[in-house]
Parts: C-alpha cells; sequence; structure tokens
C-alpha cells in the first residue's frame, strides 16, 4: 500500500564532515564483536568460542578492574548524603573510615547536590583541588581559574580543537600512530590532520626533524598550523617521552610559534622511567628564560578518571589546565563550555578524589594503597604475559611494555593474506583482526585505525582482561593464519 | 625584563563562530552574579542584599529542590555495590526498601560497572525501559535501537544539529523567542537560525502561517532549511502546544519536507492542560494515511532528567528517540555519538529510573508519590505567588502559568530608562536586569537573551527559588527603578 517514505535527510545530503569522520576504537570490528556478544547471551550461535574479549577499548572495570573503595564509599555519600545522619551504622557496620564521611561532608559542602549543575568550568573547590595537586607533581604554582573540569578529556579536546581551529586552513599536528579521537575531530571541524610519524625504533619517541618536516609541508600546501598534539604515555604505542623530547618539543612549538596540547590521561600508567609532565618542563624553560621567550608558549594538558587505576571511564570525568593562554582566549573557552552547562557533577567529584587521594596516615590510606599497587602491577604483569606471547608469534615484534594501557605490536602479514583481504576491500591488518575475532572472540583495533607507516601493519591490543587464555587464543590463531596465508 | 609574551592564539585568530555564539543563560550577568555570591562569602561587600538568587538558570536542586529518594538510593547502590552485601544493614537500619535494592540490583547486572563505559548509544537494558516507557505514554511501539542516552538533552541537541546541518547555506527553523542552546549551537556550526515568532496574544502557541512565512523568506534568502526546532512545553515561555498545534506543524513539516526536532524536557512540568508528545501526534498521522505520507516525516524528540519532578541536571542524563529517520542516518548519528564514547554511566542509570518509577504497590511507592507531588505542588504555588507579583508591577504582562519553569513577562519601560541603557551600550532589558541584580542579588535573563518581537522586552525568570522575599524585592526594585526613569 504504501509507497517507500520520502525522508529529507539520506546519507547523501547529511554534513559530509560527519561522515567524513572516521573512529576505529568503535568501528565495524567493534559493532561486530558485540554482535557476538549478543549472539552468546542467546545462546546457541554455534560460534567456536564462549566469550568476547573486548581487547579493543581501554575500558578497565568492563575487563573485571574493580573501582577503589574509598572513591566509591564517597561517592555513594554524595548520591545520598542521608547516609551521612547515619554514621555509627556507616562506620561500625559499613566499613566507612571517617575520612571517607569527612572528604563526602566537605564536598557536599561545596557542590551543594551533586544533582544540581555546576559553575561551567566546574565547582571551585574542586578546581583548587586540582591546582594544589598540580603544584606538588610539577614543583609549580597552578591557578585554579586556568583549570576547566570535563566531561572524560575527549570533551576537553572537542572543546580545544573547537577553539583552536579557524577556518578549512586551520591544521593540527598529530602523532601517528594516534588515538583517533584527534582525527575524528578535526574531520567534524574540517580542518586539516598534520600527521607527524612517531619512531617506532626509537621506542615510539617524538622526533623534531620529522615533525619539522611535516610541519614545513603543511606550510607549503597552504595549511595554517596552529597546535601540536602530543599523547604521553603514548596511545596507541604505550610509550613515555623523555625530558629530552620534550624541551624539544616545546622549543619547536616556540619556534614555530604552535600551541600544544598535552595529552596526558596515561600519566599514572608508567611502567618504565617516570612521567614527565610538559608542565613542569614548559615552566622550566621559562624559568630559566628570563627574557620571556617561552612565556608565549601556549599549553594544554589534559587529564582523565577514566585512566590509570582509576578506571573509572564511565563517569566521564577530566580536565584540562591552560598555560600561558590569553585571557581573551579562555573568556571564549569559557563559554564554549557553558553552551552545554558543566561536566556532570559526580565526575567532577571523582576528579577531586583522584587528584587529592588518602594521605599517609589517614584512616583509608591502606586499604587504598593496596587496592592501587594490586591493579597497577597487575596491568604490569599482564602486559608481560602479553608481550612474551607476541614474541613468540611469527612475524611480530613488540617493544617492552612501557606504559598507558597498550600494546602496539608490528606485524607482518604473507602476501597472500594482503590478497584475500583486498578482495574483502578491507586492509590487510583489518582482515587479520577481523578473522582473529571470528575465530577467538578477541576484538583488537587494526593499526590503520591510528594511524602507521606506509608499508608497515599493526594492531592495538589492551593488557586489560583478565586471565591468560585469551592470549593463547590469540598465539594458536596467528599460527593457523599464517599457515593458511603462507 | 621580560617582554609581552607573543601568543599563538588570539581572540582574532581564533575560531570566528565559537566568538560569534551567545548563550545569555550563562553570560555576563550569570558571570557578575557569581561575583557577588563569591564577594558575600568574602563578607564585608557592602552590597545591599545578603543572599544572590539565580533564578536566571532552571538549576532545581541548587535551589533546595531535594531529589528523590528513591533515586538517590538506588544510585548510592551503584556507586557502592559492596553496601548490596549489607541488605539487612539497608533494610533494617537505613531505610533503603526492598525495590530499591532490586533496582540497583537488576540495573548492576545490565550496565556491569557505572565505571565502565557503555555501548555507544547507552546501555541497552536502559534503552528498552526508555522504549517500555514511551509505548506505555503514547500507546505505540517504540524501538530501543532508535534510542540514544546523552549527557543531557544538550548534547542531543549538539549531535542531531551537527548531523543535520550540512554546510553554511544549512538552516534551521527555531522559535522565537527560544533557550539560546539553539542559536549557539547553530552558530558554531556557521549554520542559519531561520527565526519564527511564537504568538505571545495566543498564550505563546505556535502559528503556521508565522511559520510559513519565515520559512519562505528563508527560501528567498537562499537558505537550505532542514528542519524544525519545536520547544514544549516552552522555554522561556512556558507555553504547553495543544494538539491541534502539534498536528499542524507536522502537516507543515511534511509538506515542507523538514525533520522535527521536539524539545519535550519539560514534558512533566505542566499545569495547565496536558501534555502531548510529537511522536504520539505522528504515529497517528500515520495510522490515518495509510498511503504512507507521514512516513518519511521525521521526528528526534528529546527529554532529560534535569527537569521535571526529577530535577538532577548536574547528573547530565538524557536520550533522543529517532522516528522515521534513515538507517543510514542513523548510523553517522552512531558513530558520531561514539567519538565522545557514551553518555555518563550513573546518568543514564538516573534515566532509567525516571522512566521506570516505583509502581503502585511497590514499596518505595508510596515516598515516591508523596515527594513527587509535593515538589510539583510547590512549583505551582512559586509560579502563582510570582505571577501574582507580576500583576501588581506597572508595564509588566505575564501569561497564566501553564508550566515548565520559567515565567516570560512582557516588560514596558519608560524612555528614559532606553536612553540610559543605550549609553552603556545595552539593550534596555540587559540594562534592567543587570540594574535589578545590582539592587536584590536577583539574576534574571533578559528576553533579548532568547529572542523576542523588535520592540518588545522581557525577562525570564525561574519560580524554582523558595521563599517570597526575593519576589517582593523584584516589586520593590520595579517600583523604584519605574520612578527613577519615568
Amino acid at each position: 500500500m504504501s509507497s517507500s517514505p520520502v525522508r529529507r535527510l539520506n546519507i547523501d545530503n547529511i554534513n559530509p564532515h560527519v561522515r567524513a569522520a572516521k573512529y576505529a576504537v568503535r568501528g565495524e570490528l567493534a559493532v561486530k564483536s558485540e554482535e557476538f556478544r549478543a549472539a552468546l547471551i542467546g545462546g546457541g550461535a554455534g560460534l567456536p568460542f564462549d566469550e568476547v574479549i573486548s581487547a579493543n577499548i581501554g575500558n578497565p572495570q568492563q575487563l573485571d578492574q574493580k573501582p577503589l573503595t574509598f572513591f566509591r564509599q564517597v561517592l555513594s555519600l554524595l548520591e545520598n548524603p542521608v547516609l551521612l545522619e547515619h554514621k555509627d551504622v556507616l562506620l561500625n557496620q559499613l566499613d566507612y573510615k571517617s575520612d571517607v564521611i569527612e572528604r563526602a561532608e566537605w564536598l557536599l559542602s561545596k557542590v551543594g547536590s551533586v544533582g544540581a549543575y555546576s559553575a561551567s568550568n566546574g565547582v571551585p573547590a574542586i578546581r583548587q583541588s586540582i591546582a594544589d595537586f598540580l603544584e606538588r607533581r610539577d614543583g609549580f604554582p597552578a591557578n585554579q581559574a586556568d583549570i576547566y573540569l570535563s566531561a572524560g578529556a575527549s570533551s576537553g579536546v572537542n572543546t580545544l580543537l573547537h577553539v583552536i581551529c579557524a577556518d578549512e586552513k586551520s591544521g593540527i599536528l598529530v602523532p601517528i600512530p594516534q588515538y583517533p579521537l584527534y582525527t575524528a575531530s578535526l574531520s567534524l571541524l574540517n580542518a586539516h590532520c598534520v600527521p607527524y610519524l612517531l619512531d617506532e625504533a626509537k621506542n615510539w619517541g617524538t622526533d623534531v626533524a620529522t615533525i619539522k618536516a611535516a610541519h614545513q609541508k603543511a606550510k607549503s600546501d597552504g595549511i595554517d598550523t596552529r597546535a601540536i598534539v602530543i599523547i604521553n604515555p603514548g596511545n596507541p604505542t604505550g610509550a613515555s617521552l623523555t625530558e629530552e623530547d620534550i624541551r624539544a618539543v616545546l622549543e619547536f612549538s616556540r619556534e614555530e610559534k604552535l600551541a600544544v596540547l598535552a595529552d596526558e590521561v596515561y600519566q599514572t600508567n608508567v611502567f618504565v622511567g617516570e612521567f614527565i609532565s610538559f608542565k613542569r618542563v614548559l615552566r622550566e624553560l621559562q624559568q630559566q628564560n628570563p627574557d620571556g621567550k617561552y612565556d608565549g608558549v601556549e599549553l594544554a594538558s589534559l587529564h582523565s578518571v577514566s585512566k590509570g587505576m582509576v578506571g573509572e571511564c564511565g563517569h566521564r570525568g577530566g580536565y584540562f589546565e591552560l598555560v600561558n593562554f590569553d585571557p581573551e582566549v579562555q573568556a571564549e573557552i569559557y563559554k564554549f563550555v557553558s553552551i552545554m552547562l558543566c561536566a556532570p557533577v559526580i565526575g567532577q567529584c571523582l576528579v577531586e578524589l583522584m587528584v587529592n587521594p588518602p594521605k599517609k596516615g589517614q584512616p583509608s590510606h591502606e586499604l587504598y594503597q593496596k587496592e592501587y599497587s594490586a591493579i597497577f602491577e597487575g596491568l604490569r604483569e599482564r602486559a608481560t604475559a602479553l608481550h612474551k606471547a607476541f614474541e613468540q608469534m611469527e612475524g611480530v615484534e613488540c617493544a617492552t611494555p612501557q606504559g598507558s594501557m597498550y600494546l602496539f605490536p608490528t606485524i607482518k602479514l604473507p602476501p597472500k593474506a594482503a590478497e584475500a583481504a583486498a578482495k574483502e576491500g578491507r586492509t590487510p591488518d583489518e582482515f587479520y583482526c577481523m578473522r582473529l575475532l571470528e575465530a577467538t572472540g578477541v576484538c583488537l583495533v587494526p593499526g590503520s585505525g591510528f594511524g602507521q607507516k606506509d608499508g608497515s601493519l599493526h594492531f592495538r591490543t589492551t593488557f586489560l582482561a583478565p586471565g591468560t587464555e585469551w592470549v593463547g587464543s590469540i598465539v594458536k590463531f596467528h599460527s593457523d593464519f599464517m599457515e593458511q596465508y603462507r
């Protein structure tokens, strides 16, 4: 009876920049893995595995990482402040310590209700807590007025790129491989991603000569490059930058007049060496150069509750700090965030807990420390086990785990595999990851989702999933795959 | 020693569309009111008032609206599931009912941890719960796959406008007065706001002839209008549309091939008449027209936990439902939301509680109902009291409160006031609201922040603030102001 409906919106007339955006972390493979998961719940799907392992995304608590007790006890009181009328029950029967109660009362005194909007840039007292943390971490003062709470770091990146990119000539230097939030956001903004390769041979460090060349090429293409993104520790690479690398990037940024966006969300996920913040190095350079030549180097540094030992990504909490920014530009950033009203207030409270955890001597400290260390050690152990497995695999090379939550091995696949992939209209790494998912239920992200040097192939896996069975299933799949396409 | 720093980014080279965006709800007046609040906390500010009343923003829990007990009890268990190991304590000592515990256990079984990312479009079971609610509300089935959880309705609007607007020719019909999220988002996207006036004489209803004229004018200006925004119940107007108005808008949208964005976040804040959803009327039209001529009318309907008797705006929870959308367009919407990963999971759970509150006969029902009704009645009483005060004020006219959380009276100010305003570079309504804030601590939003018919002046006030003293202070200020500028 009814003809096919005539709609206003179709794939050919909606925003072409949305259409152009790619976001592989939650792309085709992730969608297929969710279909498998649903099929397994449904029962007899005839799949050759019993479980889907989502190693495609850094989602710690989906993979059985337990939340930190202190944090969640405080949050439960913020959600239901009536519980604070029963302190004896909390203390004597429910294992809440006095510092949990004190923190909840303090936060409530500053926040009012977690159900109320806060100031657009976040609760002032929480911004002050972050400033205090930054001062302890870096040895330089921080100003709460330069701190903006955000719904995870992603929303902070979205804000900053929106303000920085002015038109279709604007460009941002982005590391390759990179977390695809950057390329996707730049696609949406119709601005240029100016890619610069990280150096796999030097543990995925930054190479200023490479960055310079990328910048020069963009300039000659008429691109107005405005900022450089650095992800440190690296995603997907896991690398930690040295102080020397950071200085070199800041020096380059000063010379070329680029703002620096330092994505530092993995700052506590460091196994080798130590985390060094861009802020500290920049302030040191400012101190060492009283002529003020570094005073115009703008730095935005992002952090989040999603990663680290906190792993509370579902709460969408994060912040960014602006250093050396023009006050008029900051006012526009403030207006931009105000349009979305404010970051989730319970997530803001979680940021406060992250930057101000129980101190030595406080009643919750011992358990907090124990839980925190166990998560840290667990991640290190799983990273090491996974790395060991990769070392056994033919044609796979993987740098020693250094940090973050990922390994990003190189894979060399036989030409026949590339041919079979081409027949499906896929890149070889996509083809490999798709076959792996179908055979084992393990979901990885192909290297092409992050960008990789021409001719090289990689995949990214988190090392969050517990157990070793899934690692074994990757090893077996890989050996079968190599046999099949040899 | 140091010269003025040379920065990369300044007000003249950042994104001009960010600069152009206006968002008066959190603009100059709001910022000034926060300065006054800080000054009052600081002590002797010499201000002529003791308290700042934020009547500029619908932020119920900032103004002492208590959260609903059932909701917050469940959330406390979601944040700290360890509490579920102490059911006897919860039940016997902390006043938690068995349905609170059951709901928390059910949600946890579906969500896993509230600290984990969910699917990009939201937890499937929560989407199903919303679909069930929509079916009960409208009498027509809803599909969970068409529902997208969002961080408040604002983030849903942001998503939809991003996908719908293709380029600088794209336009969206927006009611005037409107909630400035729409004009601000369209500024950011460099798309056109195509304004259509609501009819103040007909209780701020929609007038299709006016909409048609606005649409025609845009067409002749070369604007490619793609959708129409309806805010029902109205913000800032408080009006509830009749079924007749809704039908007329849908009929117009069909004729002109426009998608409909129905902002229905105030759907439970209705004092006069009843809320009628666009979805129900559209489905009825589809049913009554088996030739399928309405099957291509796309509708996106938005809702949120921020308003109504829930008032949990700080949690940033919301959703939108897509009706009659092209599946390929929906896939792009899915990708767009996936770039920001997912809506806050605790906010998603709150959406579930909102759409599926305790039912009659369940242990928490009585208290829930009592609290819910008390909030509803409180809002109605305060709206009435405020309305009564406005009726006494010279040159002020205000429609009977119908719904939402706002009154939007017309004010007629003496010419001298307009002259004084012009001297300050302000519109007369901005000038009035600024003087009011300075004299009384009451923060309103001038009508120009929402748009108003040329030559008319208004202000918007929420009726959330408790007590009547602040209302009295507005009356007194108004009388003094009129005297001064007569």
